[in-house]
């Protein structure tokens, strides 16, 4: 197999910085893309994986799964792409594509596990694949998605993770006008939960614990802003909303949030705390209440929710930073510093 | 308001034995089904409730909403219901009937709280209602239920509480032919699951702790059986299922059984622990699970539940007990000590 040496950024160790480093990616085979990527956003799992939080990390590891860039080079069997597109990659490389969940178009619920887009599996190659914190990535043309290009590339970025992170579990819970939607822990998936499901016409209603959040909740979208410290106002809106999205990483009482919800509705878990969750059997059972959990989206949503963005002139709230400073920004990060995504411009790699 | 005074059975504080009681019922009014009460199950609510463990009981307490009996009387404008029918009543008598839910027929998550059929609000009289452990009742018509003539009275009873609080849930998240469905404890609720779940033509499964019950989850119907005590049981059957009904009422680990559950599979809790359950985050997300809750059942699901055991030959596995020994009942009860539910043959009352 012919392979490339291309530049990047990642990690040996769990306990290093992130640091230049030159990985190996294969050639172009018949169905793949070659992206030369122009950015990549910096979500809460690179620095879990950088640091092996989520055990398993084998190293060295290049994160980066909010991949946008232009293709330079297309595999003879590739139709849908040419060199010159706008192009993204998300959070999975492939799949097994026989399992009863990839043959319905659900991908990311591969029975096999799919392939993510780092510390994956690079079937070509036998070792981990590596991620967008690099100058250029090969991926299957299969899990190579179309960007719009009326959107800034840089601040779409974060749509390939933070933003079908949310789109599905909207889409999937049937989101849209004459629903309310509650959207909790606004950060980089919760600020585009808020702008999604307010441009799919719902009724949008933030719950913060931060009186500091409101003014920004309503400039993202919100109808309305709950602070969930305020009982009253919890109470004001028990049994209101057909869905929560639950955007938050750390622990918080859930049933709290459960109680929120009519009868039939989903809580539906985006963040992913650490510790188990207790719920109450009582936040569940007179109401028929969901708690559910969502993990990303499939290739088909993808591009869907690619689409709509472009349409709807959707994109995230970014910081823009050179990859130098990602050791810096991963520290901020994990002090919420950030309004509400990190992105990388990656001409900083060929300095 | 006109009233009758009438034999009962039931306890004037927490932890009194339930003992003979007069009580006063309402005559029937225009809308009203007088019904003289052959059988009653007894139900774990009902211990919950004497005995104050739920908080809120009002008393005297008469338990009891397994009802079966024959018509005695009706108001003028019945007209679905004459004397001499074999009728029902489960655990609601009433409800707002004007709320988004009672309007499309799913009286048992009214928005104002259904009436219960005891420990409720009996408007006529402003008191509290009392249940079954009594010679007679007067209920709504449209509370009452259509007794299929073809079953034994008696063990029919159960299927106004552990029936239908099980058919719901099957029904709601679609079993029948090709669903795989497991249920988690064989009790009052879980013996009529696996029933019920059967003969919809589901293949089910039923996970248990204890070896010394799979012939008789066998004989009940169940097409596997699981011990959930094997780890390499467990594994084996790990993405398979489409439902679990979870009748169990004591402190367990639900992650081990949503882990049998396929992707957009659903949990669904009909028994009620004291205690939070601790739900990891990652027994939900990568597979898009549902932990639910659900309580028993709409007057039309109730009645279809009804009819379909009378197709069917569905009853529950009962021992009839006298009225005279309901407190040793309720000591074996929380032993466990009954295959699978109590039946109070209320002639004993007239004794």
């Amino acid at each position: 197999m012919n392979t490339q040496i291309v530049k990047a950024f990642g990690t040996e160790a769990p306990t290093e910085d992130l640091k230049p480093l030159s990985i190996e990616r294969r050639e172009v085979t018949e169905n793949d893309v070659e992206i030369e990527i122009l950015y990549c956003g910096v979500c809460h799992s690179d620095l879990h994986t950088a640091r092996n939080e989520w055990h398993g990390t084998v190293y060295p590891n290049v994160p980066g799964h909010e991949i946008v860039g232009r293709i330079t080079k297309t595999g003879k069997g590739v139709s849908r792409f040419k060199a010159g597109d706008l192009a993204a990659v998300g959070c999975m490389v492939d799949s097994c594509r026989e399992c009863e969940q990839c043959k319905k178009g659900s991908e990311q619920y591969c029975e096999e596990g799919n392939v993510q887009t780092y510390n994956g599996h690079e079937k070509y190659l036998d070792r981990q694949t590596f991620g967008g914190y690099s100058e250029r990535i090969v991926v299957d043309q299969d899990f190579v998605l179309r960007m719009p290009e009326n959107l800034d590339p840089a601040a779409a970025a974060p749509l390939l993770c933070a933003g079908v992170t949310t789109w599905s579990p909207l889409k999937h819970w049937k989101v849209g006008p004459g629903t309310k939607v509650g959207i909790v822990g606004i950060g980089g998936l919760g600020h585009m939960g808020v702008k999604l499901a307010k441009a799919m016409g719902a009724h949008v209603v933030v719950i913060t614990t931060s009186p500091s959040k409101v003014a920004d909740a309503q400039r993202l979208g919100a109808d309305e802003v709950i602070l969930s410290t305020d009982r009253a106002q919890m109470k004001a809106h028990a049994s209101t909303l057909h869905l929560v999205l639950d955007c938050v990483s750390a622990e918080h009482d859930v049933n709290a949030y459960l109680r929120l919800l009519k009868v039939d509705g989903t809580l539906a878990l985006v963040g992913a705390p650490e510790h188990p969750l207790p719920i109450a059997a009582f936040s569940l059972i007179p109401t028929r209440r969901n708690f559910a959990g969502s993990t990303i989206g499939s290739i088909k949503e993808t591009q869907e929710m690619l689409d709509f963005c472009g349409e709807h002139q959707i994109v995230s709230d970014i910081e823009l930073i050179k990859i130098q400073d990602i050791n810096t920004a991963y520290e901020r990060l994990l002090k919420g510093d950030v309004k509400y995504r990190f992105v990388i411009d990656m001409a900083s790699l060929k300095n």
